[in-house]
């Protein structure tokens, strides 16, 4: 069947209803799309699934059909994800958004995939559980498994692959299989789980997640606090995490990131390399730690330590953090955001984040810097003037630039945001050739027609060809 | 070369020097057993390589050869792993111990697999830092990594997959990949450290690994109590965790464990179901949560709660824990333990621990249990007469009772100890016959030749067949 086929549309509707395929421009460039600076590619079609069932019986179609397979949820990814270069069609999973099962026992919760960072935080809040996996977006629990997000707590709660018991997926072949028991620990045999927190849908689609929940701290308290220098900062960070103090965030802003949210919220701080602390546990012993945190602090020349401990004290004290990326935006009207995302060794963080603005400040550019500096990761956001393509080729190279300088500290090239179409040509760099040839091997063993998601992820062959040559 | 060929000693001597290569009846039957009840297969002869280079040039002799390659480590496995079921080379990693490099702004280390757990406390004590997982055994980390291990401490610090940041392993085909960079989170391309963490050797040679390191805690403290019931104690535990506070060890052992360590080491503790707790924190975080630990404790019914601050008495207060396997096999002078190891959602441990108790009492088989509660995972020591052939059979059929019974609560056939031998044949029961299929196509695209510890993880076609048949 060729692309845009009028059959396509009829095919699909048997499987999941009418009203559960779509055509529409409107619909096929939502779905080609992320949002970040790469070009949309747009599907043949949008297919929203009900059921692992369906699921099963559209990747046997799509197999009738040599049709792709790009699966969807949010939209948010910022390395071109979801983009659909070879067509196909656009899996789009948030109609299957059921919080199946809380079990506060076991401190853990069954999920249909596209249930959404925010809808699962207000089922969960009232039972006095969270989960803690914080992108910036309001993504799905499929995207975020799916590129191994993160966020601010990372520092105390782990990554998505810390956070993923067991996922329900369906393979290439139809065949449906769970990853694993919802045991707290196994080791009954290899880690399936693992092999598709972070795959980007290119292993098959996940249909159902087990994730892990966390009891809600009796407290929670913030604490902002200015230093001389980003190196200043980040040791800091470092000393801290090193003393105990159990840090829940611990978010860097640079001097040009602070002085765009001051500017733009009109808020009180300084124009100066700032961290953002929280601190969650007992009443007691978060007050003790936060006393700790600021003689610690002032140690490395931290200036205006402010808390606070109440709820809306606390979201109005972060919301220079929270704010962050709209105030960036604002420094040049009309412009957009190209997010770049490295993770370094702590011991390398400092010399990462100046060794950056240095770049920046001899580019022209405008890029404030903002950081989960308790994990080494941080992400510039290059201001750019969309109608001036010079400034988006400055930015790509400043961008490569930065992921050379990550890996050449033994980082990496993405600390959360995925590899997509983006980050593709670093993954050998990064993690040499013998590497990439047994991610290559995976990819060949689950999906040898290169059915889901293609393009992403590996480079060169895989996007060359619909189906690569098979090894052996 | 056919097995025990004269020619093997001196060609392996070649690469790795004559005085790192064995093949006296000693060596080859300590190197073909395990601390198991697992039937020792020998290899047919030992080697121990010095450095990856080693590593990698034995692999290319092996392949030449046609020989299989059974990774070794301190041989303290407990379902057979290390059995050389079809011969071939141990691949003793011991004398690959060195501590390359401890770094403390970034808490990790990099160690070479051969060294050992005490070893590694040893050289990390003084530095203010710990590595947290501590199976029993004084296993080398390469096997702690390839069995998944964990161990007292997993309710607070994780297992091993929480705990290995990357690893350097070499491959079938000779080629020597680095799984992942030393930044602290990344999304980029498919996770291959988790993948060799637990699979037993199976998928190639690891030859160096970078662990994450924990700060000393300030204060620790310990706590023990008994209660009236298992269920109770259990309840205890859930509420705990729930209730937030942080216990770095939740132990929990059965009236008839309880019974043997008491009468073994004249112990003053009652005979019943008893919790052994550890707090890791600032000193006046851990009083205050063994306060709280203390009257929740006491709502589930606990009485004697006996607490120690400092370091000798805490050691002494958990010295029932910690002889606890030593206590059952006195039991019966001469007898030998089979332990098993599974692990199930903590709501069902209750249930899963009285049903084997049940079980065990039925069996007319001496068994206490000993279980790290925080995790849902629990042991059997069945303390068995080497001379009585019906007893081995008794236990082991309780054994797959109690895996089955595990199974069916939506838990795992094994928690840490790993499938080996012993485990194997419930590997489709708990997994579903695709996703072992899928572990298959794994080992198929990993080492195409079954190189790597043949016989292990996978059921029937690898244990039947050297090289079993590739698909395609």
């Amino acid at each position: 069947m060729s692309a845009r086929d009028p059959e396509l549309a009829p095919t699909f509707a048997a499987i999941v209803g009418e009203d559960a395929v779509a055509t529409s421009p409107s619909e096929l460039l939502r779905h080609g799309s992320d949002e970040s600076y790469h070009q949309p590619a747009l599907p043949d079609i949008v297919v929203y699934p009900h059921s692992t069932d369906e699921v099963v019986r559209v990747v046997a179609e799509c197999r009738r059909l040599s049709l792709p397979i790009v699966p969807f949820g949010a939209g948010t990814s910022l390395e071109g994800h979801v983009t659909a270069v070879l067509g196909g069609i656009s899996l789009d999973m948030t109609r299957m958004n059921r919080i199946v099962e809380v079990r506060i026992p076991d401190l853990d919760v069954t999920v249909e995939p596209g249930v959404t960072r925010l809808q699962l935080d207000a089922a969960l809040r009232p039972e006095g559980v969270f989960f803690p996996v914080d992108p910036g977006a309001d993504s799905t629990v499929g995207g975020m498994i799916s590129t191994g997000a993160s966020g601010t707590t990372t520092v105390r709660y782990g990554t998505m692959r810390e956070n993923v018991v067991s996922l329900t997926v369906v393979l290439a072949d139809g065949a449906v299989v769970r990853t694993r028991s919802r045991a707290r620990k196994s080791s009954a045999g290899y880690d399936l789980t693992q092999l598709f927190v972070g795959a980007e849908g290119t292993l098959g689609v996940i249909t159902e997640a087990v994730l892990r929940l966390h009891p809600t701290p009796e407290a929670m308290t913030a604490a902002v606090c200015s230093f001389p220098s980003v190196r200043r900062a980040v040791e800091c960070v470092i000393a801290t995490i090193q003393m105990g103090i159990g840090v829940a965030r611990a978010e860097l802003l640079d001097e040009v990131q602070m002085g765009a949210v001051i500017r733009r919220h009109q808020l009180a701080y300084a124009e100066a390399p700032t961290l953002f602390f929280e601190l969650h546990g007992s009443r007691s012993a978060v007050e003790e730690q936060e006393d700790e945190l600021r003689s610690l602090a002032e140690t490395f020349g931290a200036r205006d330590f402010v808390r606070a401990t109440d709820e809306r004290e606390r979201r109005r004290l972060w919301e220079a953090r929270h704010r962050a990326y709209e105030a960036a935006l604002a420094m040049r009207p009309g412009a957009r955001g190209l997010l770049t995302d490295v993770c370094v060794p702590l011991s390398r963080l400092a010399e990462c984040v100046e060794a950056t603005r240095h770049d920046i400040d001899a580019s022209g550019l405008t890029a404030p810097i903002v950081g989960h500096a308790g994990d080494g990761n941080f992400h510039v956001i290059l201001v750019i003037d969309p109608n001036r393509p010079d400034e988006l080729d400055r930015a790509k190279h400043l961008s490569e630039r930065l992921v050379r300088r990550a890996i050449e500290m033994d980082g990496t090239s993405t600390g959360e945001h995925g590899v997509g179409i983006g980050k593709r040509s670093f993954l050998e760099l990064e993690h040499g050739p013998a590497a990439v040839e047994l991610m290559r091997s995976i990819k060949r063993s689950f999906d040898p027609d290169n059915r889901f998601n293609p393009g992403k992820i590996l480079p060169d062959q895989a996007s060359a060809d619909p189906a690569y040559t098979r090894a052996g």
